[in-house]
């Protein structure tokens, strides 16, 4: 479908499986790059978090034979000016899941594509950021309690997985689903078909 | 998790992911009947017809030992004032997503519930329906033509599935997504924890 090998700078296994879920074929390779994040407002700070994994991959991949497509990509949620990340420990995911339930709050994903059409010319880049806005239903302590025990919050920002259990609770989205999920494909594909990478 | 047997009366795929994906145990009894609308308006229709196949299958259940809990869904697309069902053939599903692309449309579900506490008491009920807006970004036709071909559209309301490859071509949504994929779980656990069915 590409004349890219379509690399993913991300271990997200829900970001494989968008990926996969649209037709593509790619490999894996996780940055393991330390964060490092110099903004503060939401939307910088996916679209600068997503460019240093794809930058890091990208350095490798590059080193190698053929013609890469590197996406990095990083999710964050944002409830009342506070950024929640994945839970420290189950705790951590009682608390945030408190103050999510029954409000409002927004999921910013940023993505970054990297690739270069020949080794003589300089690599080309895409950034971009999408927000959703996601509706909760209110939640009882106990059901906070029995969702935090699934295991499910774990490894998610903001300690839910809309994709997951946690359905039973939403009341309904504004935006893209797969944004919240954790990769925007419907805008990634739109980007990548503009580019001419598909 | 809960007292009742619960019992779904519909042969989709993925309103019996959906339902396993917020943890309820079930089992699953499609109904046959022949479908007969009296309504025009679409969210009547759909709560008419998720009303018929919960009747037809709590009609067989109740004559069986225990207590059951049935739940019927029905899911319709609509677009300007044009109801779409499933595509007849190929040709009407890229009719439909000719229709749809680059534009927003609606989906209705309509979700019946019927249980019986005890034997000497009348059957309980309750009915609602879910509209979601869907926004498509322009396809080509093409792309139309590649969609059709995977043959994903063709068991699908509106022909698509948005669980699906079309991912790619969804520019958002407003509501619940699950309603989209066939089924608000959401607000379906709401109703069944507020009636004391769980």
């Amino acid at each position: 479908m590409s004349a890219y090998q379509i690399v993913l700078a991300s271990a997200s296994p829900r970001r494989r499986e968008l990926l996969s879920q649209i037709g593509l074929t790619f490999c894996v390779r996780p940055s393991k790059k330390e964060e490092r994040v110099e903004s503060a407002r939401p939307e910088k700070i996916v679209q600068e978090l997503s460019a240093q994994k794809a930058e890091d991959i990208f350095a490798q991949v590059s080193q190698e034979a053929g013609r890469h497509l590197v996406i990095g990509a990083d999710t964050i949620v944002v409830y009342d000016g506070q950024i929640m990340g994945k839970p420290k420990d189950e705790e951590d995911a009682c608390r945030m899941l408190f103050l999510l339930q029954g409000k409002s709050h927004q999921v910013y994903t940023g993505v970054t594509g990297i690739w270069q059409e020949d080794s003589a010319l300089p690599p080309e880049r895409f950034t971009f950021y999408e927000c959703t806005d996601v509706s909760f239903f209110p939640m009882s302590d106990a059901e906070i309690a029995a969702y935090v025990a699934t295991g499910e919050p774990m490894d998610k920002a903001g300690a839910y997985g809309i994709q997951g259990r946690c359905a039973a609770h939403i009341a309904g989205i504004r935006g893209d689903y797969n944004n919240v999920v954790g990769l925007p494909v419907g805008r990634l594909y739109q980007q990548l078909r503009e580019k001419g990478l598909l």
